[in-house]
């Protein structure tokens, strides 16, 4: 299988050196960015044979068979509609954009060419929160009564980023309502946040939020909680426990080693990893390892363009609730 | 220090025991209960001199220093009140009393009399809980930003029992609500509870829920929230986070042993201990040698009348957001 | 029952103020010092109504039903010996004595006698290591095949005490080796130990050793180890495994509290608890509550005299190992 | 960098798979094993352009750079001797041989060459004791007095196997023998094996036992220990303690995901990793990047043939131990 890489960020380079060296039988044949040197350095490094500054330029290559998109949120709608025109198989990261009407224009678009389009949700594929879906899915912990989720980054993206992110729930959060529908298996029908600025009040000057909580009722009548900092100074914390009436399962953070140092001053520990790219590396092989599969077997995607857009509403609802003080009901979102 | 106990049931017979056993220079001169019988053997068993079935007969000993009310909640003023007039310090179990007036009127009784009086929120006491009070204190994770507490009964209470309780809200959220004052250092300003019969329809059928989450919002600014269930079919599930700017503190569940067990089919431990009477054994001690130390020596109690009555209303106001499905503030209850 | 206590030293405080105060149905009528003022600061403390420097005083008294030994190692045997002539049931600290004829003499006269004698290895009593021998027993792990037993002081013991204790293998390995055969339930057949001085030089100058691995051999085949320090900076280290044909089963040390506290630092908890008056508090009641139960019941003493001479000679053993650098089989001691 | 591989068995293969996909920039293009059809299987999969049945059919590739061993023991001299004699680097898998004389020969054919020869002590390279070494070098538990090493099997190898590996000793503990001389850095002056065969009667009419505890004596003066068995039937039992001056640092098993399931039965997890090709995936790749590194960049190997043969020795020891029942000191194996 054939793939091109639209964006040479930081996620556009993982994804790009998880196809190059780690899944085997597919190649990256392309990678564009808009700063050519960054799409060029990861040539280099990687030994892709074209590079591009006009994504245009790798999607109508007759021997691409998936499109891989990384670029900036704004541009995510435009390269899938011109992906899936091209007849290519789309794998795009989170968020598909920030206005449903574009959402919706997009997965016509996917749905009207008939090819596979996969979202980002990686942490969906880790070993951890894997083993809570089946264990929901099992009837381990009998039926389902509260979901709760903590999520908390090590340390605030810039303010520059946090300026055009859309906020808090449809950047961050948005993860987090993508487990708490994978881990339930139902619907959300309300949510309400409660949140403040705690972390860093020039996040606050930006419009945005750095700390909340969301509350979440789920159309099976879960009740479910987020627990969001943008700031946890002991590195990323991203655990999650589902309570039921058989039970309850909860993870743990993932340590660079499990070795426990008793000294005169404590029994300690060394820190959680830090972030995203060490926590989640296996998760996103995982993910691609997927999208591979379903194309070249034919099978469904696991993270669907429903599934990106339904992250994105309830973003919204969540952003509704914080603003109004009340709980949103997923129907007043348009 | 001589000491009456006004109710023999399953608190009252703890507290007498505590204080005749396990508390050096006290000691319980009577026991009271409407049902003679257990007054009787409980007296029998502890070698306490007198019995009654009217509590006024007690309370009248001019040697007794102090009264400890265990009897049913709706008669906690009155006993108050009376051991007030009769010049008694007090302890008494909560919640004070589901009426507001009432406890206004037993608490200015106390204070006019001058007697001391103390509320039995002995979690407070608990060296895990203490031990994230003492964290909070001394700064060991910053500024504290959330609180989240977990707090799950191994199974529900008799439905007669709901039915008069008041609702979990005031019955069993009460604790959680005053180690949420007590672990944070500030007064809750506003609640929303989000709330479902999930585990027996019995309970709704009695007017009342069984599940909930209620968030709380602190004058300082932190966010709160409380996980309640009626039944954790685990056992008892006593524990908090609190996330602060410079760190986190979380407890875990106390297990009668330690001991880790790993065979073919996994890698297993035993249940956490089952219900308050075994996970606090420690906690009721502790807060009556504090109880007859203030006495003794003067001192402020640990939980005063203020904080009986607070637990109250922050439970009304639960109560009332879950009836309305929206935040309510403190200030709306009177 | 009525019992007199011989030796107000740390270990005699203990079991007069758990008689007095955390078993009913007890009293402690005379405690006997060869340090009058200890003896009578207790006695005061715990309203001992007759206090002796001589222990034949309190031996004597008719209303005696039992004798608690705590006093220096050297007195054992006689008192014993005393007491079993004069009627009286027996609890005695380890070890019994450092001669193994004093020894036989004494449980000679306690059999004559037809008494009760109890030593005190509490740690049987000890809810973990309890939890491990009910598991070996009811075939949790399989059939037993391997024993680890770590058991580290917090810190020395003063030298002068190091000269007279018969050396760290009857002094502090002693509770080793009973819960050895306690845990096991079989019999020591050869001991091999490697020591060494690595905590402090003036021990070895004592003739000691601070630092040993003992090696084990029982009769049913399982081998055994026993890691023992004088000296774990982080506190009182007690822990035990014991491995089986279906498993395995271990316990971690007692910590004050359960809270982890993260920071940018690390993930860290309070230190254990520091001693043995701490640790094992629960296994000093339980241990005497089995005996008051032995005694007023009738049935066997949990822990008796063949117990006692036992682990004495299994220190024994090892200190002719460590000295003559090979395994010695138990029964090259007489 | 050019790779030939020698034998493609399960170790082969895994390195050969490494070396194609996760270590950037180098190459397999050969592999030989008297098996056609395995070397065959492999090479296809891994799309390797040459396959051998005889070594030196590789050996003599002029673009070769280096050979990596995974044949048979009794093959290992005779290949590291043509290797270093054809110029070629050498990783050879653990033992090197069962015979110290050919083992001489094989290192001092290396040293002659001037080529570098790295053993396959892969554990040296896992996050948990890489951790663990890292704090004794640092000095993080001060000076080390106390090493403990667990190291079970999940089953014993086929008998076939057995009779001809040289017997547990060399086999399996030869591991465990290197890791304590990584841990401690300091070299092995004694040993003392106890050992049964508790897991299969085949295994002792083998001529060999399946359970053990070996006490080390390091130059140090460190006593260390090994808990062997060839059977814990919940996986892979990995773990170790250094003890020292200042403090304790120990390590956990590897777990496919921290998931903590609570239920009215138990407290549980899923097994640890099973075996080694798991819990040691990322330590095989990290062993050959620094034998990459090395070649590469001309520093030391991290294991070299002192190391290899040094844990031969260790081994040796330890069955004249065991045969003897006495302590063995390496000094006496020549």
């Amino acid at each position: 299988m054939k793939v091109v890489v639209i964006g040479a960020g930081r996620i556009g380079k993982l994804h790009a050196e998880n196809l190059a060296y780690r899944i085997p039988g597919t190649s990256v044949i392309g990678i564009a960015d808009v700063n050519q040197a960054a799409a060029q350095e990861t040539a280099t490094r990687l030994k892709i044979p074209r590079v591009a500054t006009d994504y245009h330029d790798l999607i109508g290559l007759p021997e691409a068979d998936a499109v891989v998109i990384c670029s900036a949120t704004d541009t995510h709608t435009d390269i899938i509609t011109a992906a899936a025109q091209a007849g290519k198989h789309i794998f795009c990261e989170k968020p598909i954009d920030l206005n449903l009407g574009r959402i919706d224009r997009a997965l016509e678009a996917v749905e009207k060419a008939g090819v596979k389009l996969q979202i980002g949700f990686n942490r969906r594929f880790d070993p951890n929160f894997r083993r809570v879906r089946d264990a929901v899915i099992r009837g381990e912990v009998g039926t389902p009564q509260r979901l709760h989720i903590i999520s908390r980054d090590p340390a605030p993206p810039p303010i520059s980023y946090v300026k055009v992110s859309g906020g808090i729930f449809v950047d961050m959060t948005i993860h987090d309502f993508d487990m708490a529908r994978y881990l339930i298996g139902s619907e959300i029908e309300e949510v309400y946040a409660s949140a403040a600025v705690m972390v860093d009040p020039a996040i606050g000057e930006a419009g945005d939020v750095d700390t909340a909580l969301i509350v979440l009722r789920f159309a099976n009548g879960v009740i479910g909680s987020i627990d969001n900092s943008r700031k946890a100074v002991y590195g990323y914390d991203q655990r999650v426990e589902v309570f039921g009436s058989e039970g309850s399962i909860q993870t743990e953070n993932n340590y660079p080693n499990s070795a426990i140092i008793s000294t005169a001053a404590s029994v300690r520990r060394d820190l959680p990893l830090n972030f995203f790219l060490e926590r989640y590396s296996e998760s996103y092989v995982n993910e691609m390892k997927d999208f591979v599969t379903a194309v070249e077997e034919g099978g469904e995607v696991p993270v669907g363009g429903f599934d990106g857009k339904q992250a994105v509403v309830v973003g919204m609802a969540a952003r509704k609730s914080f603003d109004e003080k009340r709980p949103v009901r997923l129907s007043e979102i348009s």
